[in-house]
């Protein structure tokens, strides 16, 4: 039986839809024709990425590069910092937070009501005790509303997360603010994770006078991007990151693996750490932002075009998020928009285009015009 | 600046490794090159299987052959089944812990000395308190100290991990001697995980007079299995089973992906199906089968030649793995083998030749004669 028909059948559904898939944060725009013949191989980066394993079929060399490329980008202290190349946002917040819990067995969780799906799901299966702190109407979370939850519990360690490009909105908490509630309420034990997954990188590409306070040196403890989301990746990876001398406290020695496991997952994908080593090789720090630039261009594009046709669309200053209320029906058939609470977006990566902007304003124009 | 020669001295490394990497139980025999295309395109399958996203680039039709494959395979029950394909065997037994622990807060996990080192990491992840049970010499757990371990704590739920094939030796632990513990002890509420990572698909296509008892209709509430392992997948993947029934006590709607979240992940690789649809479609039960064979072949005349040089060298009846005293540190410096405790394995994996047992026999021959 050949399998080219069904195959066939699957590359012309991708190809005809991707003109209309701009709801979700996937860069479209990437190459990685080179690293094809690493797919013949079976590739598996088990246990800490800076101690070689004992099966040798592995990437390691490239995943500490693409380690040390994001802790400079998130300024991670250089002689204090540890990473990996993770599975996706979900597997390094787990991570962030199952750290934060070995650090402070008792201690209480707080993140904004508009943080990822994945954080209520990972508090729960960590059993770590949570509460949800309020969140402004544009996404950030409510610091006076934390600073009552946590005042509520000083005498229990504090451990926040901070939302750094949130899913609806790409509203970013401020790390140092966080910071200012802990050391105001003198919580003696704390840790903050920022899940920065869907818009650390591109912040991070900002100047300085302009860039959020969100990473290792505004504060946080530990931090988790994806990589298929900005950087560009055909499967969901990520990268997690901390201070060396807190993981320490985690990782456990394993002789069969011949490494230490210090992971969420023991095995891991070798193919991943090449596509983020290949993507920040090819594109550079240089092409990295210009990428976000143009986004951003793009994402104030569609804002006035949608202003144009009387969508009271808006957008934070620095996201590639889109927000306007829900389309009607006949739109969101075709366009494949992330929607919640009569809410939707398009988001503006790297490899949407302004015809694609043009096509979804004149959709969502005739929907409005009685025919 | 050029990438091409770091890359080609990496594959040059993996060329140069592969005929030693005879420890660590990947198959090399796969050729995905009808595939390679998909890497072009960024697919999740973000969520449930069985709910299709909003986001359409994903393969999620494939994935549910996969599952529903899988799911013969391990005896679900034709009208009750769930599955979805993992980021590998820890995602896997991850989803059954946290099955186990949603359907019995309060229960006891029991799991063997020898199982894989996953299984302890997991367990204290999740905050599950845990007994591990006796294993014996060859590997397979001591149902006389599980039902020791079990009547001191009669009246909690108990949930037992069976570790089919382990990590050293491949012993496999019987379900149904584990069900007749608790059943002899009356323990009203149970769950048994099956961690069926390293040998699960070989052995479900024994004939089923040889079949050890270790699936779904054994008494498995839930089951993972490795793709990367016997099928073959140039990256860790996996399969995690279970009864509909039960899962549905778990997954939680989200709006954002429209979609159900029951999976350990959130988003999803979805090439990874895609690599199992074609496997299974390719190989066909058949080719699966003549393979497993050829492996048990292939580790007979492993032990066979190993006892010929005098190397007390054993294996299970139905094992690809070759258990043998750790050799010199000459013979381990150049053949990646698995070790522990003294003890170190080969494992005949699709894709190893006779050929490369025979080199490393010869070399372990010179390093036990003197010079």
């Amino acid at each position: 039986m050949s399998l080219t028909p069904d195959l066939d059948a699957l590359r012309r559904r991708l190809d005809q839809d991707r003109p209309t898939n701009i709801g979700f944060p996937g860069s479209v725009d990437f190459d990685y024709g080179e690293l094809l013949p690493f797919f013949g191989y079976l590739l598996n980066n088990v246990g800490d990425p800076f101690v070689d394993c004992v099966g040798r079929a592995h990437t390691k060399h490239f995943e500490r590069e693409v380690v040390e490329f994001f802790a400079d980008l998130f300024r991670a202290p250089p002689d204090d910092r540890w990473g990996y190349v993770t599975s996706g946002g979900t597997d390094g917040n787990e991570f962030g937070l199952h750290l934060a819990r070995s650090l402070h067995p008792d201690g209480l969780v707080y993140f904004s009501a508009a943080a990822h799906y994945s954080v209520p799901k990972l508090v729960d299966r960590l059993r770590m005790p949570a509460i949800a702190v309020r969140s402004t109407a544009a996404g950030e979370m409510d610091y006076d509303d934390l600073r009552i939850a946590v005042g509520q519990h000083r005498h229990r360690p504090a451990i926040v997360v901070a939302t750094v490009g949130t899913t609806m909105t790409e509203a970013v908490d401020d790390v140092a603010a966080v910071r200012r509630v802990l050391h105001d309420l003198a919580v003696r034990e704390s840790y903050v994770h920022a899940d920065a997954a869907l818009t650390g990188v591109p912040l991070a590409l900002l100047p300085s006078d302009r860039r959020p306070r969100f990473d290792l040196a505004d504060g946080a403890d530990s931090i988790a991007v994806s990589g298929h989301k900005f950087v560009g990746s055909p499967f969901p990876c990520g990268v997690a990151l901390t201070r060396r001398s807190l993981r320490s406290r985690v990782g456990r020695r394993v002789d069969y693996i011949g490494s230490v496991d210090a992971t969420i997952g023991g095995s891991r994908s070798g193919h991943a750490p090449l596509v983020l080593w290949y993507a920040v090789h090819t594109h550079g720090l240089d092409g990295l932002r210009q990428r976000a630039d143009r986004s951003r261009e793009l994402a104030e594009y569609a804002v006035s075009r949608l202003a144009g046709i009387g969508v009271p669309a808006w957008r934070h200053p620095h996201a590639f998020t889109v927000v306007l209320p829900t389309p009607p029906t006949v739109v969101t058939d075709r366009w494949a928009l992330a929607s919640a609470g009569g809410v939707s977006h398009l988001i503006c990566m790297p490899g949407v285009s302004r015809g694609q902007v043009d096509a979804f304003v004149t959709d969502l124009a005739s929907a409005f015009t009685p025919s």
